[in-house]
């Protein structure tokens, strides 16, 4: 289900900004019993991006009634729990000479919703397998953070592994820092602090990524954003993965490396539910 | 005019990986009195792509048959030269979860017609003005040299500047190395020599460019491609950009330094030409 400018449509323009060079952005949100979750952190960074792509970005209170009219039109089906995925897409629109964009940009604004994926419940309790990837993440801090349309570099990644028993793959920049998994950002921890790699030359800023670190300093927990290589993170006491959809994902696995279900991490995933619970609250 | 996998339409779905990703490639290719202009040199960079992505390539057959149906279809109109832009762009189609690609590839393949630009005749003779961008061009090995739909980079540099007496803006990448030009490639000449910047962890490696060093090989010239800064340019005697479309272009002015129209700059014209004829007459 679709809404392309506020209209039910499958396609979009050939000459869309979008397809032509991946002119874009887009957030990918947990709707739980039809509401979405942590809504106003993915509209904040969506606005961010736009702002920083120079793409007029859509009001609040389209996106909302866009929103909640797809969630409530997903859910009116009666197989449904109100689970579901919900996509914000917002591109350039149509138009410009090559590269050059339009004087007037008329942006693409695509919402639509996706069947919730159903992981094993298994993995956020006994943790996933993991590797490191070959493909890696390229440079640029104009562009670090925000979550735009140019994602090749984790389709290629990805692409590296077939083992269902892998959930998640590793990249590294290319001066060989752990960066992001593919779809996920990482955390460990080591005596007791927190680490993360820090996202100001490459990676996504994820929203849940940005919760941890707020729920760590609330709860007077050190934590350190830096870059750090491959045999740091193996050598750490705990690592979990973080998603928008996943929420926290323990790695009990790592190449030839295993892992507890650290204490941390089970503490974490308490405190996530429980903020998440409260921010639930607060929108009723 | 647009084909997409043989149709004339004017959009693709939404779900097309292209679009959610940039999981694709393109071409830009020159259409000169109903002839596309180095049509095999573009198909095999095409093909080079599509191999690098994991993209099954579209047999020759059928880009042939649809670029000629396309061209004449364009040329039949009264107004018409025969000129025009030809741009095919294959993607990996729709499906897959989230950056993981299907099982079974479908891509997507589109073919399309544009007008001639008619650029001021004066570029090729009296040379451009051209200008240092701040948005860096990202290093990654995997991906450098393709020509691949992720081009925000480059959407994002050629928005730097409104100035229409700039033509090109060059691009350097995050360790202060000249790279290429928004949508060019940037060769210039000192003492007899003729540089380019190396491709080998970023930039597109265009079509001109490379005929451009097989010409130099042909003619003895010395040409080496290697990575330089920026004072290194400015003390070059001369500067010449080149793309599909513009072909050749002496840079006249870049930032506050001039340059002649050089006679390496005007011989490599003279050579292109010649090839170019060359090529068509062996066409035909």
């Amino acid at each position: 289900m679709i809404l392309v400018n506020g209209e039910y449509k499958t396609h979009i323009p050939v000459t869309d900004r979008g397809f032509q060079y991946g002119d874009g952005l887009f957030e990918t949100i947990e709707v739980r019993r039809g509401q979405a979750v942590f809504l106003d952190q993915h509209i904040n960074r969506l606005y961010q991006g736009c702002l920083k792509l120079h793409i007029p970005a859509p009001s609040l209170e389209v996106l909302r009634f866009e929103i909640t009219a797809l969630c409530n039109k997903f859910n009116t089906s009666p197989e449904n729990t109100g689970d579901c995925i919900l996509k914000i897409i917002i591109t350039r629109g149509s138009g410009g000479r090559g590269y050059r964009q339009p004087d007037s940009i008329e942006p693409t604004r695509i919402i639509s919703v996706h069947p919730w994926p159903h992981y094993p419940q298994d993995y956020a309790k006994q943790g996933i397998s993991a590797r490191i990837c070959q493909t890696r993440v390229g440079l640029n801090p104009l562009l670090a953070g925000i979550k735009h349309l140019n994602r090749l570099e984790q389709v290629m990644a990805r692409a590296e592994w077939h083992d269902p028993d892998i959930q998640e793959g590793f990249m590294l920049d290319i001066n060989g820092h752990i960066i992001e998994g593919t779809m996920s950002n990482i955390f460990f921890v080591k005596d007791g602090t927190l680490h993360t790699p820090i996202l100001c030359h490459s990676g996504i800023a994820g929203i849940i990524r940005g919760i941890i670190i707020e729920l760590a300093h609330r709860n007077h927990l050190a934590i350190s954003e830096h870059l750090f290589f491959t045999e740091v993170l193996l050598s750490a006491d705990e690592i979990f993965i973080t998603n928008s959809i996943i929420g926290i994902w323990p790695v009990k696995q790592l190449e030839t490396h295993s892992y507890p279900i650290g204490s941390l991490t089970q503490q974490l995933q308490i405190w996530l539910d429980q903020f998440k619970k409260q921010q639930d609250d607060h929108a009723l």
